[in-house]
């Protein structure tokens, strides 16, 4: 038995060992969702570095060698949420075609499903009016390019007549983020009490073309 | 000159003391002040009560002795620009008469002119979303009375033929609130590009009855 064919049975026989790199990606994965946990109840200001750490079953220099503080982790988790989310919204708006009043309702629906995420952007978004909070650039870019995609969607739609067009796309797209927004307020404070998606498609309705 | 003209003469001619009730009124509208702007930038799970003393020209004990915890100063705080509010808003209901809708863009008018306050109720009723904190029953009772008053003045308004039927005014009561709240947010990020009057009224325009 030459000595490399000993070495591969020796690895096979023993436990499978994580790599260094799948350690790191595991124990990031462990923060940001302890992270998000966190920022969703306390916000950013009132989330504590070593709140996150204990619910990450990590020491605070653990921690900080992930992130060397709570912003980068702050960035990290909206970074990594928003790829997801803008994905979804994207997929949705261009599969859309002749059915973009049905795509929205579907995003609504599909939010009602994961409220600590809703929590946690609602929380975000109103921390980060304060020119000085670390995610307030990264909001506004976020609600400017969510609304050019829509303005896109709602463009299409106009043009094959599912939405009535005496409205711009450009107003229309505020008018149904503020909604989406408004309602996961009202939904957020009681859910048993509030509909959000039968609500939102009240409103769907009533973009809805005279000629469909 | 009797004792009691010479008493009235000499304190008409020395500067006005204010009374103990006086001052004690003037510190807490300072406080008040100091914690409102506070709890706009911070939220209140942010905000400092040694800031909010330092601001309003008080020591920490100063401070206590006057609001013996931060979650007094909250509940003060809402309580004294909930009455303000909540007076503008019935006011404006009842005599909306058949003009509810312009009675509407015009609480959203006002709105843009306190940005101040609009931030402090966005920011506090996001962290609010969260059982333990403080403003939690609060926010829920608020949105439920601000719903009724809207559902009575809606009805009426359905009933004299200016707001169209086909909704019922408890639909219609929880839209209207998540638009004003939805485009706050805009608004409140990008004040120069969001005209939320304006796009406000887009809204009530769609509300408007066929027969108007």
């Amino acid at each position: 038995m030459s000595v490399l064919t000993y070495n591969w049975i020796m690895k096979r026989s023993q436990p499978p060992r994580r790599t260094q790199a799948e350690r790191t990606r595991v124990s990031r994965e462990k923060i940001i969702q302890s992270a998000i946990e966190s920022f969703a109840q306390n916000g950013f200001r009132g989330a504590k570095m070593a709140d996150i750490a204990k619910a990450a079953n990590l020491t605070g220099p653990g921690l900080l060698h992930h992130f060397p503080s709570k912003t980068h982790l702050l960035m990290e988790v909206l970074k990594e949420r928003d790829r997801v989310d803008s994905e979804r919204m994207r997929a949705t708006l261009q599969k859309s075609g002749k059915h973009f009043l049905d795509a929205g309702i579907e995003l609504v629906e599909h939010n009602q499903t994961v409220p600590g995420l809703v929590q946690l952007f609602n929380l975000l978004v109103a921390e980060s009016i304060s020119p000085d909070h670390p995610a307030h650039e990264f909001f506004i870019e976020r609600y400017q390019h969510g609304r050019e995609h829509w303005v896109q969607a709602i463009t299409q739609a106009q043009q094959v007549g599912e939405v009535r067009s005496d409205i711009s796309p450009a107003t229309l797209a505020v008018l149904i983020f503020a909604m989406m927004d408004g309602l996961q307020v009202q939904w957020l404070l009681q859910p048993e009490n509030i509909d959000m998606p039968g609500l939102f498609r009240v409103l769907m309705n009533m973009l809805r073309s005279e000629a469909e």
